[in-house]
C-alpha cells in the first residue's frame, strides 16, 4: 500500500467505528510504524473539572496504540496497555502520537504521548505503552 | 456520610461528568472500598466488530478505580492505570466493579474487573489496576 | 499430575534457574491458578535503607505471575507486568501469592499480592498484574 | 553539581544497595533526566533456558527508572512500573536506559529500554514505564 491508501484503509476502519465516530476522532498520520490521530475537544467530552475527562485520554491512546501495533501486525486488537496522566487535558484539541517500539510475528510492544493543545501550543497530558496483537492470535 | 447520602454524593459528580452523561453511565454501588458502575451499551459504544470499544471499556474501568480510591482518600484523580482486555466485550451491559487494594494517605491501589453481561450471564472482558491519588497530592 | 507431583515439577523448575538459587527462593504452594513463592530475606537482597529491593520484589512478582500462569497453561513465559510498590518491604521473608484471573489458550492474565512479614505479621507490600503467554505463543 | 559529581554520588548510592552489588551493576552514565545502567551477565542471573532471568531483567529497569525520576525530583522511589519482554535476553551484558517523560513537583514519568548484547550487537528486551516520587511525597 501506499502511504495515502494506508491511510485511506485506517479512516475507513475509523468510520466504522460507532464510538470513535461519536467522540470525533481524526486519523490524521499513518505510516509503518508511527500513527496520529486528533480529537476536537467538545463540552461532552469533559469531567466535572472541564479538562478533557481522563477516559477519553485513555480511549485516544489505546486507539492510536492499535493502530501503531496495526501497522506493523495488520489487523490487530490491543492486548492490554498502561497509561499515566502527567497533566490535566486542558485546551481544544487531543492528539495522540503511536510508535512501534518493537515488532514480531505475535506482538508488537508501542508506545504512545497524548498532547493537549491549548492556544496553539501542545502539551504532554499522558503517556502510554501496551502490547498489540495479530486478531488471529489473541 | 451514610450509604446513602455516600452515593448520591457520587452521583452528583457523575452528573457532573458530561463524558459520562453523554456514555450514560449509572453509579450502582458505592461503599468505602468498593464501587460498581453500569453501562447499558448502545449502538454508538462499539468499534467495527459490534463488540464494545476497548476504550469504552478503558473509560469504565479508569472511572471505577477513581471512585474506589476517592472512597478511601476523598476527592482523587488517577494517577495511572494498567488494563488487560481478556474477552471481546459482547453483551447488552458493561459493569465495572472496583476495590482498594492498599490506601495509604498519598495513594490507594484498587482494582478493577469489567465484566459484560450478555442474556443475563456476566462474563469478565478487563481486568485493570491503577494508582489514585488525592487531589491535593496530584 | 497430583498436588504433590505439581509442586515438585515446580521445585525442579525454580531448582533450574540459577539466578532463583542465587536468591534463595522457594515454591510452598503450587495448585492449578495458584501459587506461592517464599524468600527468607539476607542483607544482600536490601538496598541503601534496609528494605527489600524493589527489583527483589519485583523479581518475585514476576516470578509468581509466571508459576501461576503456567499452573494453567503449561511452559509460559511473562510477556508482560505492572507492579504497584504500596509500602517498604520490610521484614524477615517475602511471601508471593499469585492467581490466575482469566486463562485462554493464548495468555492468562495474572495478579500477584507480595507480603513483607515481620514479627510473624504479614503486610502487603506490592500488588502485580501481567499477561503469561504459552512458551510456543510467546 | 557537575556531571562527574553527580555520577559520582550515583555510584555511591548503588554501592550501597547490596543487592546491586550482589549482582554487580554498573551506573555508567547518569545527567539530568538521562540514566544508563549496565550488569555484565553471569550463569547466576539466567533461568533455566540460559536467558538472563526476567526478574533480573525488572530489577535493571526499576533501577534506572528510580535513578531517571531521581536524576529531575532528588531522593526518589519507584511507585509503579511496567515492564514487556519483547525479546529472550541473551548475551553478555544488559543495558538499560532510562529517561524522563515528565518531571513535576511530586512525580516524575519515565520510560526504559533493556537491551541484551551479544557480539558487540545490543538488541532490546524490555521496555518499560514508571511512575517515580520523591521520598517524602511517597
Amino acid at each position: 500500500m501506499t502511504l495515502t491508501e494506508m491511510i485511506e484503509f485506517g479512516r475507513k476502519i475509523l468510520a466504522a467505528q460507532p464510538f470513535s465516530a461519536l467522540l470525533g476522532t481524526e486519523l490524521t498520520r499513518l505510516e509503518k510504524g508511527h500513527v496520529e490521530l486528533r480529537l476536537a475537544l467538545r463540552d461532552d467530552h469533559r469531567q466535572q473539572h472541564g479538562f478533557a475527562h481522563g477516559g477519553v485520554v485513555a480511549y485516544l491512546a489505546d486507539n492510536a496504540l492499535t493502530y501503531a501495533g496495526g501497522s506493523a501486525l495488520g489487523d490487530a486488537v490491543t492486548l492490554e496497555m498502561k497509561i499515566n496522566y502527567v497533566r490535566p487535558a486542558v485546551g481544544d484539541t487531543l492528539i495522540a502520537r503511536a510508535d512501534v517500539v518493537s515488532a514480531g510475528k505475535t506482538q508488537a510492544v508501542c508506545r504512545c504521548g497524548v498532547f493537549a493543545v491549548k492556544d496553539g501550543e501542545e502539551k504532554l497530558c499522558a503517556a502510554a505503552q501496551g502490547t498489540i496483537t495479530p486478531v488471529k492470535g489473541a
